[in-house]
């Protein structure tokens, strides 16, 4: 009865979801995550990812859009890795997303970094949580930039779009960026660019190159999977879908591959395979915090600063101390 | 005695100094990083990262070449957050230091990502460590991508170039990267395009742009400097410098910069505070992991199975998984 009445009042009010959802950034929800928990499972989660300029926002906007045409409650999650030393974070692309806030049946919360970006991917992993729970059947995540960021939080994806773009300068820039490799569906946007066809060129290219590379691998067992829930996926084939999401041009394409993909993930048994590496990490990051915040408890702050001095005097190595550490306090 | 011959050996045996350098990539080279960490602090460390094609590589190559002209010993560690679901990295760009390579008084060590990007930060960390022990004075760290893998490895250089190019697409990609904060100094490459005006205005602005906003949040206490080591840099003016590293032009130049930089970290004493800033992440980091190593050693792994499934299964959220295992280790 309590947990259905709390959904009632997050259903219905926007500034209680909002209130817990910054409880949750706060590491403040934990009685909270509980309730709602076993409520999960119903909504799709769909990461977007790719590197400045690709027009991610745009897109995501459009996909909004698109399933709040087939009625579907719609969550947007922005997540902003950058600005590690500012804490804060231009979020100039938001503002394309404005005109989407009107809709009641459209939520947009942006979550950026407050200090470790560990912390950023589980605190944004247990906002989705909130999120599904309290009914949204889309949520869509977008990573602004592109690195080791936006790879822990696409895991927390159930489909994962990367975005290219022509004319960045270089052709592919996911390739260096080493993002391609989570991509469950790569969008080609800005598709009115004569480049376009270059940059498809190249990324399906990329894609026969990586198939074959993986073949090659799994043979020759040169490489365990360094994450058996994404690299067992070979018989999903990655489609390359071409947008312009400025004018909705091939929305319904790619919501159509996005569709495919969630009904391969369940069909193939892939999202339980996904989910259980996934739950697995988060564990492990956050056991390495808790365990990390209960010494800092136990440690008098003068020997910890006592021995960082000790460090920088060249005395001992860090491996050292956290030898040392460890003996004393087991 | 054993430290000095172990030093000569290193200094005039590049293979055993490479393969050293594999024991700290395996973190097996504990006992060698605490003989040689006493000799560590001669180098100047300075990194060097951007968004794929700025020409890092090639700028890295022309400073390699301008400090060898001084009759310096060089080292460059180019360092490869990328690709974390391979294991592998494509690392096209050292081809182009190909022709560095026949200089013995240059090492080059690529490090690339075996497992979690805190992993490689910490082991580039030990790698440069060695090589600065080893007496290679100037020591290049080169990271691929703009991320917060960029970021980490970063906070290991003593002075760190950002690489603009124009003409990406974006007018500045060190931005929306978050990556112009740990700026020392400005590198605009390629500097013969057209467009590189515009590219040093755009980064002039945000580099007033964040001056004032530095002051701003200063005044108002909005934000807690979330890095002392770095906030505090105020008295240093980042300097913008124009080059074109296929042809070494600008290279004097920056490299007077980079003198300049070294310069003021020692006078004003930016140098100890960085370094007490990264060796406390540094030890937090590797407490971390050495922690949940040792409670993953006393946890029967049928039972952490069990827990990963009963998340999975909503049973339980992963927070009440954490404390339960800390409650009974303890």
């Amino acid at each position: 009865v309590i947990a259905s009445e709390q959904l009632h009042i997050l259903r219905t009010n926007r500034r209680e979801l909002a209130r817990l959802l910054t409880r949750v950034e706060n590491n403040a929800a934990g009685a909270e995550l509980a309730t709602l928990y076993p409520f999960t499972g119903g909504a799709h989660i769909i990461g977007v990812t790719g590197a400045p300029g690709t027009g991610k926002s745009s897109l995501v906007s459009a996909l909004a859009r698109y399933y709040r045409g087939e009625n579907k409650r719609i969550a947007i999650v922005a997540v902003d890795p950058t600005s590690p030393f500012t804490g804060g974070a231009i979020l100039g692309d938001r503002i394309r997303m404005r005109d989407l806030s009107g809709d009641p049946d459209i939520f947009i919360r942006s979550m950026a970094n407050r200090g470790n970006l560990g912390g950023l991917a589980r605190t944004t992993a247990d906002a989705i949580r909130v999120l599904d729970a309290v009914g949204y059947e889309v949520i869509l995540v977008e990573t602004v930039g592109a690195g080791q960021g936006e790879v822990d939080i696409a895991r927390t994806a159930q489909t994962t779009l990367v975005v290219e773009a022509p004319g960045l300068g270089d052709n592919v820039q996911a390739i260096k960026a080493g993002i391609l490799e989570i991509a469950d569906i790569l969008v080609v946007n800005k598709a009115d660019n004569p480049a376009a066809e270059n940059t498809v060129r190249a990324l399906r290219a990329m894609l026969d190159l990586g198939h074959r590379a993986e073949r090659t691998m799994h043979h020759g067992r040169l490489l365990p999977a360094a994450d058996p829930g994404f690299a067992e996926d070979s018989a999903w084939q990655v489609p390359i879908v071409q947008t312009i999401a400025t004018e909705k041009t091939g929305i319904d394409t790619l919501a159509t591959q996005i569709a495919a993909h969630r009904q391969y993930l369940y069909t193939s048994g892939t999202l339980a395979r996904r989910d259980q590496a996934r739950i697995e990490a988060e564990l492990l990051d956050r056991l390495r915090d808790a365990l990390l915040d209960r010494l800092l408890g136990q440690v008098d702050s003068s020997l910890f600063s006592d021995r960082i001095a000790a460090i920088q005097q060249r005395e001992v190595t860090p491996d050292q101390v956290v030898n040392d550490l460890l003996n004393h306090y087991s």
